[in-house]
């Protein structure tokens, strides 16, 4: 598959997506959009992918909407509903009532198989912080800042920010960084429990193996089941995440991964799991 | 308009409301109630207003119910269900569903349009300590102490002091505050996440420097819906909040303040936000 | 009444319930499990016990379920859902429509009448990790470490740790500990929000000593009415629990608790509650 906006690399067992707009900080487009959705897909397809990083090309992240799209828009020379990709109903059908939550611009990240590492390797706002709010795991270089910059452009808290930012960062940090729209540094956005830092120096490799020590002893299949208990006990009573637990307890029990899980504790050695 | 129980004082873009029963340590009344909430709802109407303060006159903040009122009602001499306002009904009829949860004897806060910062300058405990919950912000001078207090009266969690700490603080430190009533410190307090320390020396001066730093730069209209985003998410699955955020957006591409937040970036210049 | 896996001590107020099969590590089984619902049941119906202390014989506090009956159940030579007791309906009947959430394997201890403090006195690794998950406060000693472990025995996010661990340590933190399945040293558990760290030496009458403090001035039935408050929060809209808040405080105004609170204070001397 050939991209425009984004590049796809593959090292391992991970797939690292880096969106690819050097020259404008990787200011955020449809085209972005779609591509990283596709990319997205195709990783979370791949049964020998283990983790999907997103980083981005040059010295930032992603400096949210591209300036001049946003200035035609102000200026109505620009309908910016159809400049972005449509929203896709439904997820796969018949699944589940809450699937419909998983469907929108960046929810769809919650949704697959593999953990989504965000590699914040420089300057991120706006839209580019929306989507690393949808990745399981934030890493930051310990040189880069972020804004919610919404507030001093008249807009509002887009793409899920006001439903995730408050569930990571409690109510009133999230209130400060949205009204405010103020640049919060690395070690800041550490002390608020929304990143991880790193050094700038080597970053992209350092998070490849922190990404790698996450995965390697863990059953893929495990990682999947979890991921999509965690987000969906977010919309459920305790009741009903514990009967959906008791659910995929039983059916863990039947699969390759539990009894490779068992043998190799018990013949210590590391285990080699199937994912099935 | 005139109160009997608080002060209300504009500098500026900002109000303060300030509790004024300095000899009782502002203890909690009836009228304190009343008065607090035709004030706020005055400072939300004005559109000059950019940010709400409230603080207490004298050394405290507010020591919680009046303690001649609990011992008339421990004493079976006082109906003190009679002696509060009742509760209002519905709020603006015909805008949401979840208005129901902002009608109640503090949420009434959640739902205005402009920044509410409690600036917790001295002594803080029970009811006192239910209405900075649901303030946006907490600052809280590094002399002052709180506590939750109702377990050592023989009550309860009170005005969804419930429902708010275990959102701010998480279950476990909330339950802590709660069961033990004991007396917490500032920096306590901080560790914990509920507040910002700043020192006594200045306390409330450096508190309106916050505001001001706070909104200066942002639109108030967006200021304005985000922060009825934030608190609604609470309420919402993340499809509901995603749905909103999405006609908010188209709704703010149409607004003055959108054209303004591009127009000063662009332009280089400091904004000139009117709020529409 | 007596038990086979555990032992159930009392000391003043406090019911100190221990794991008790040291040469495994306190490995969970069927027995243990049912064991500790019943003293738990027994001590929260004992009026003249304020505290419930959980925590594990010898070096151990539960190193998850036993080897053993995993290798079986691996090798398909035992049925894993017949070794463990079956849940139960309901809980008392007619009581509130949450009453469902609070059935499950460990989530009866959320509907106790009294606190619930886990002291982890050293190894604690899957299902003993759910079980400290849904008491009230966690204890750990310096020297222990902590695992998840089910993502590397091929099993999933079982009883409840999906939507309990996020509610208490954030979405992302959550994710890891569960992904990974690494192992986390007390320090580490501590800066993630998730236990109070006190030295391993003398670390059994350090927690006593802080259920006897959290406790000792507070009445009992406010502990009470406030645990259930806490929790069915986490359940209920804001509206929903200040209507509960609002109800339970008209009772509280009725009840010997109250009265007691209010004289204590009055006349500067220490409670003498009732728990009426």
């Amino acid at each position: 598959m050939s991209y425009q906006e984004i590049l796809f690399e593959r090292t391992g067992h991970d797939v690292t997506i880096i969106l690819n707009r050097p020259s404008r900080l990787n200011a955020w487009t449809g085209t972005m959009e779609a591509e990283l959705r596709s990319a997205v897909q195709a990783a979370d397809a791949d049964p020998s992918v283990r983790a999907i990083i997103v980083t981005g090309a040059g010295r930032g992240f992603c400096a949210g909407a591209d300036m001049d799209v946003l200035d035609a828009a102000s200026k109505d020379t620009l309908d910016l509903g159809k400049t972005l990709p449509q929203e896709r109903g439904g997820g796969r059908s018949g699944e589940s009532a809450l699937d419909v939550n998983y469907t929108k611009t960046f929810s769809y990240l919650l949704r697959t198989k593999k953990p989504i590492i965000a590699a914040i390797n420089g300057p991120i706002a706006g839209i580019g912080l929306c989507l690393v709010l949808f990745c399981d795991f934030r890493f930051m270089a310990d040189t880069a800042r972020l804004t919610t910059a919404f507030a001093r452009r008249g807009l509002i808290a887009e793409h899920g920010m006001s439903w995730m930012l408050p569930r990571l960062i409690g109510p009133m940090n999230a209130l400060d960084l949205m009204f405010s729209a103020r640049i919060v540094e690395a070690a800041e956005a550490e002390r608020l429990g929304l990143v991880q830092v790193l050094p700038a120096e080597g970053f992209l490799d350092a998070v490849k193996l922190k990404a790698s020590e996450q995965v390697s002893l863990s059953s893929p299949r495990s990682i999947g089941v979890m991921k999509r208990q965690v987000y969906d006990s977010l919309l459920q009573s305790l009741g009903e995440a514990w009967d959906v637990a008791d659910a995929e307890m039983k059916k863990s029990l039947q699969s390759e991964d539990f009894k490779e899980g068992v043998a190799h504790f018990l013949e210590k050695r590391p285990p080699a799991f199937t994912g099935k």
